[in-house]
């Protein structure tokens, strides 16, 4: 039996390819001189079939960032809120520092000069997760491990924006390493009364 | 008398009138947006003469930055750590918000593709500033009125961090206005115990 032609599975392999370019491409030569051009031609698909599924570069690395962490960077719940945030918070740190990260600073970078992408990053990336990371400092503050007077949206910003700063910021990898230190002291801060 | 021709004074002129032109522009046209044509045109001189100082226009704008900032960020001592941390935060949170922060955003984020221009931006701008806070909080230690077990150099990192990350990803300045709070709340775990 000769398979069917199937469009809407050649359709997503061509959305695999691009997503894996965008990689690909980015690794050979920097985010920053990264194009649609040569995502579409590693891909092996036209430029047309990209603009037809994203608006910019920055939207195709953000659609390839969500799909590559899929939910590997989810909160563990253990119980223990400070073995979790260390255990999350680091993983996020090494996440930052490599071929995702690169992608990641990226979109941020483009994000300062582009609204409908930084919309897109708060909607589709940031906000799942950040809700996420409230459930489980929910959890924390209904158990007594968390103080109950600190919205715990504010507890998280506390909690991750170190990682960003250093990132973004150019603080290299040895300095990510010091997260569990700086998850500690800020946590001292979060304690119960 | 007529006053004879200082070319050092006309430079000197230039210079102030790119670095003004680069708010300019960027105010009418968003950073993303700004040229070194249109900073150029609207100083009233030539590519030439900016290309002679300036490598990009992320080095004229951290330039420009840096310049009306000066030392108006300057970390004030009145004894009291907590009011000063809070009066320099919120200055710092101010500044992000404002036409210095829609600039600085925008240098930030060429930094993250441009080796040099974060060199810079690190050298020139953040190290001074990240030196001086440093040692306003070495005086802080000193008088026992922070943990003394943790380096000064890291709760720069935890204290201005929550800045950045709420300006860099999204967050409006009703968010940032909360920083108060955050102050507060990162500074009860950098209290000796």
């Amino acid at each position: 039996m000769t398979p069917q032609p199937n469009p809407e599975r050649r359709s997503e392999r061509a959305r695999r390819a691009v997503l894996d370019a965008v990689f690909e491409v980015a690794r050979a030569k920097g985010y920053g001189k990264t194009t649609i051009e040569a995502i579409a031609a590693t891909a092996g698909v036209g430029k047309p079939t990209v603009y037809r599924w994203w608006p910019s570069k920055g939207a195709i690395a953000l659609d390839a960032v969500n799909d590559r962490i899929g939910d590997s960077m989810d909160f563990p719940d253990t119980g223990d809120i400070v073995a979790d945030l260390t255990a999350q918070l680091t993983a996020v740190a090494a996440m930052l520092t490599g071929d995702i990260g690169a992608l990641y600073r990226g979109i941020i970078a483009e994000a300062q000069s582009d609204p409908d992408l930084a919309a897109a990053l708060r909607a589709t990336f940031l906000e799942p997760r950040i809700r996420r990371c409230v459930g489980r400092l929910d959890t924390a503050v209904a158990a007594g491990q968390l103080r109950a007077d600190l919205p715990t949206r504010t507890m998280v910003d506390i909690l991750y924006a170190p990682v960003y700063y250093r990132i973004l910021l150019g603080a290299g990898p040895e300095e990510t390493l010091r997260s569990p230190l700086l998850v500690e002291t800020v946590l001292e801060g979060l304690r119960p009364s």
